[in-house]
């Protein structure tokens, strides 16, 4: 039985309030992006972002964790933040206005609540207690669509380049099985899917800070989350970065099938 | 030296926002999409859309012609109307505001008015006799970014699926060349290049409709768009499809040698 400690959605979205005014300032302005490690970009405003969103957190919080993309994982105890700043970095300094700030919050490693927010257009998904809440001024109805084949499915992805060679044939295996495949644009996707617009989500390369605010908003409009091989999605288990995201829980045994190359 | 027809202006922004008006109520209002004969989805919205643009050309231009993604070739005399009422449909019917709509002015081959709207967020970019007016509550200032070397550039690409495996091929030496690829959204990625976020799109099973438009706002942002063979985009030339468009004309020279595979 999971407990939302009280004051945590004013946390929440005070921390989102806070990075969208860190973020707008930054966005079409010009900015550079460093690469990091692993090839992805990071900007001045991922990480003044993070320290914003981490300041809020640790004030209320500080017996909370806190596991970001930018500073790294200071977990302790039942309850940890996990937060991307800026998912979507790549949408954020091409301009296009579809990057998002992730929070979640994680019991025991279950992600209990999570946000998803677009801070230039101003759109905001929130889960918690099974409960979603969506605003937007584009419009927009929360609810996963019902699709019982994948034949009527619109598959998504962020970018082929994050598949290696054996994830690229079973993404391909399962587009094959899709109606359509569309590319672009992270866990504003994600939140698509809790609308209703897109049916099937396969990502590869993600990190907790990628999957985790999802979980919980994807779940609360009627949708499935698991990794390739249909394990659930925790914080304290070993996880190969896979992450299969279905707005029709019908669709799990399919797409499933499909990524490992059985015979349906 | 070529001629803007007196109202043609004022006939493109009233055609985009009739256009608007009649996609806005579809957008994200759970939309059924059929396929065409070449996969890419068509809409309601869409047909609706060129019926309202068509109607607004036909009455005010009656000896243009007219070309449209949805209703067909009907080209004739020395102007024409270039449209595609929702270009990025695939984006459209997932819910995602970059779709857009392309109007473009043709005058013997040659695209002298180009518009790209986006009706849900509110942003159009409209060039034409060399000027280019960008207007959105997101921000953003019009102009080309320099970009004198490809390791520099930001590649951006609709999606890896309209390339046969030659230019796949192509595209992946472009990309290995550019510093990043990112992915989706069609000619609202034209509209980034002209404000400077995007340094290199590389498309190819283009029509007339996907690239008119962008021509006159890149070239006047101080960009250059051309085929994969360097050959310039004109109404009534042999065209293979492929588009190239550089936020730098100092990039063409590379990102053609990088497609055609040759030594730099």
């Amino acid at each position: 039985m999971t407990t939302l400690p009280p004051g945590a959605i004013d946390a929440a979205t005070a921390a989102a309030d806070a990075a969208g005014a860190v973020i707008r300032p930054y966005f079409r302005a010009g900015l550079t992006a460093d690469d990091k490690s692993d090839d992805s970009p990071v900007t001045l405003a991922d990480r003044a972002a993070e320290q914003a969103i981490r300041a809020i957190m640790t004030a209320r919080f500080p017996q909370f964790g806190v596991i970001g993309e930018e500073f790294g994982d200071q977990r302790q105890g039942r309850y940890n933040w996990v937060i991307d700043p800026i998912d979507g970095t790549r949408e954020f300094i091409t301009g296009r206005p579809t990057f998002v700030t992730l929070i979640a919050l994680v019991e025991d490693g279950v992600p209990i609540l999570g946000l998803i927010d677009q801070p230039v257009i101003g759109e905001r998904w929130l889960a918690a207690e099974g409960r979603l809440d969506f605003t937007s001024r584009l419009g927009g109805r929360t609810g996963c669509r019902k699709r019982t084949a994948l034949a009527e499915a619109e598959l998504s992805c962020t970018g082929p380049e994050w598949f290696d060679a054996s994830q690229l044939a079973a993404f391909h295996r399962l587009e094959a099985a899709c109606r359509r495949a569309s590319w672009g644009d992270d866990a504003y996707a994600a939140g698509l899917v809790a609308l209703g617009e897109i049916d099937v989500i396969a990502e590869a390369g993600h990190k907790p800070w990628d999957w985790a605010a999802s979980v919980p908003i994807v779940m609360a409009a009627g949708g499935a989350m698991c990794d390739w091989s249909g394990n659930p999605l925790r914080l304290d288990a070993v996880h190969d970065g896979t992450v299969l995201i279905l707005g029709d829980p019908a669709l799990r045994t399919a797409a499933l099938i499909a990524l490992r190359g059985e015979p349906c």
